[in-house]
């Protein structure tokens, strides 16, 4: 059997090893990658600590994967070796289910199968990108334009769609007034692509700490919402909200900021359920939305748009050793904007 | 000053009394109506008996009038003597902000006038459609075309616009699948709306008591509610759901009777907060909603959808010393479906 040299979690919270991994042989519809970067999700965290129900030990998280194809199987039609090619949070769905026809295999009926922490529809534990290779089924692999730095692409695949597809979805354009709450992984995402969408953006922020980010990244505004009333005062302004932290918040003073018709949006997921007074929402026809990643097609749309805007995910490259250490900012919220580890540190194991 | 013959409250809760009622002076861009009938709103109830605030007595409530146009101001090119019209919640908006500008007057920046209860710009309280005559801006005045009868009209202007709106927004056509919460004023008149829009229509009611009518009004199915695996087996059944009740219930289990990317819009307006949680709506990217009637221009197009379908609201005509009745009853749930005041019946005050 084929192998390949990761970093694995054996058990949860378990500190990273590296050691030899499996490798599927390659489908005939699978495009092996040769894995150059893989970003860190805080949903890694999550799920290698077992924080989001029973998971599959052991792991090999990554679901930021950009790369260069090393091999194709005999019906790959998409991609060729040499391609720069990225892997986001699906690697399979059934292909025939209302949503994978419409290009939101997310939705899949079946399920889609997700790249690590997942089983593929033979029964076999997914592994993900913090590895030197992994073959994907060609539908689920996108092409990395040129322009894009590989390890700025890499965040794209899943912090990028993440933000990119709400956006598009509730008709982010020129002139929108649009807030971002949070100016993390995915806020800082946000923030680009809307103003590179020709919104006036502002950031919510818990503090002013970051507001020269939040100008350097094309904000018009910074707003630290510590102080309630700093929010009272939007009241009515935004067109969308799109929301990229996990904390509880009172929704109704968010959903107050929107304008009439106005969607507040959440990519995040906070622990406890949101109090929303009906009346928050039906006086001014506004509208309480989730998002959840976004398509392979809307992917490919995103990775082209970052390729003519000159957008990639802001990062701090760091080796494999450094990972365990790096989710422990990720955790404290020290990491401006996406850690990347670079494959080629990952040594064979002794 | 001229007057015309009206039902009004004089405090919180009082009954009706046949008064005399000043009119204003038509004004150059006022059409004066004669109005043939007057539907009950349960909104009505409230804020005659001061439920949703401070109230403005004496008290004429009613926002769903059908009428003729009998004398015109001197700019007014709309309208003739003559013609068949109605008017909904509004009387009067700023004209001038963005969304006046953009058919949404219901959302005006000044803030729209309300038919009654309200104080128009020029500080005087409005008085409703209990009456038989009321002059109101042309601008705020539809046409109700033949084919529709003026009594089984009224209740389109705010029963009708509240749910045709939010079906339109939110995309309902052929093939859609839709969902009806409640089976009152508002919901008959969704499903209505929906099968003549080409949906797949589902009525979820409390009990089976109204099966009957879902069917006869062209549903496909009627659920009973009270029964919680109902609601569970339609698990991800729906791309809008309509809610027109004001009860308080679990939100997110109608959530997940949505497909992904569904909508639930709520007309309705429960007293206490919903618990949403926020993976209801983040894991299949879905939508809570709320719809706030609808604007002028839209209004007009129900209307032309109404008489090119065949649609009216299903009606109960009453005289006005039978209104203190109905009030019970409505607030019992006892009309099948609206409650409609023929305002011929209004007599003289001794």
């Amino acid at each position: 059997m084929t192998t390949t040299t990761a970093l694995q979690a054996t058990t949860a919270g378990a500190p990273f090893e590296v050691a030899e991994i499996p490798l599927r042989e390659l489908r005939d519809d699978d495009v092996l990658i040769d894995i150059k970067f893989a970003g860190i999700c805080h949903s890694d965290i999550h799920q290698v600590r077992e924080e989001w129900g029973k998971a599959i030990f052991p792991m090999t998280p990554g679901h930021e994967i950009a790369g260069v194809v090393s091999a194709v199987g005999a019906g790959v039609t998409k991609h060729k070796v040499g391609d720069r090619v990225g892997v986001g949070c699906m690697v399979d769905s059934c292909g025939e289910c209302e949503f994978c026809k419409d290009g939101q295999e997310q939705f899949c009926l079946k399920g889609a199968v997700m790249t690590y922490n997942g089983r593929g529809y033979d029964g076999e534990a997914t592994r993900g990108g913090y590895a030197q290779q992994v073959p994907v089924s060609e539908r689920f692999v996108c092409s990395i334009p040129e322009g894009v730095g590989l390890d700025e692409a890499a965040p794209l695949l899943c912090a990028g769609i993440t933000t990119w597809s709400p956006l598009k979805r509730w008709g982010v354009g020129p002139g929108s007034k649009v807030a971002v709450v949070g100016l993390g992984g995915l806020g800082h995402m946000g923030v680009k692509f809307a103003v590179a969408l020709g919104a006036d953006v502002t950031v919510l922020s818990r503090s002013d700490a970051k507001a020269g980010d939040s100008k350097a990244l094309g904000a018009k505004a910074h707003v630290a919402t510590a102080d309630p009333a700093a929010l009272k005062s939007l009241r009515g302004t935004f067109d969308v909200i799109l929301n990229t932290v996990s904390a509880d918040v009172d929704v109704n003073r968010y959903v107050s900021a929107l304008k009439p018709l106005g969607v507040f949006v959440n990519v995040g997921m906070p622990p406890s359920p949101w109090a929303l007074r009906p009346s928050s929402v039906v006086g001014g026809s506004r509208v309480v939305a989730g998002s959840n990643i976004g398509g392979i097609p809307e992917t490919q749309e995103m990775l082209e748009f970052c390729a003519a805007n000159g957008i990639g995910a802001s990062i701090e490259t760091i080796s494999a050793a450094e990972v365990d250490g790096a989710y422990e900012r990720v955790v404290a919220g020290d990491v401006r904007y996406r850690f990347v580890i670079d494959t080629a540190t990952l040594s064979k194991p002794i």
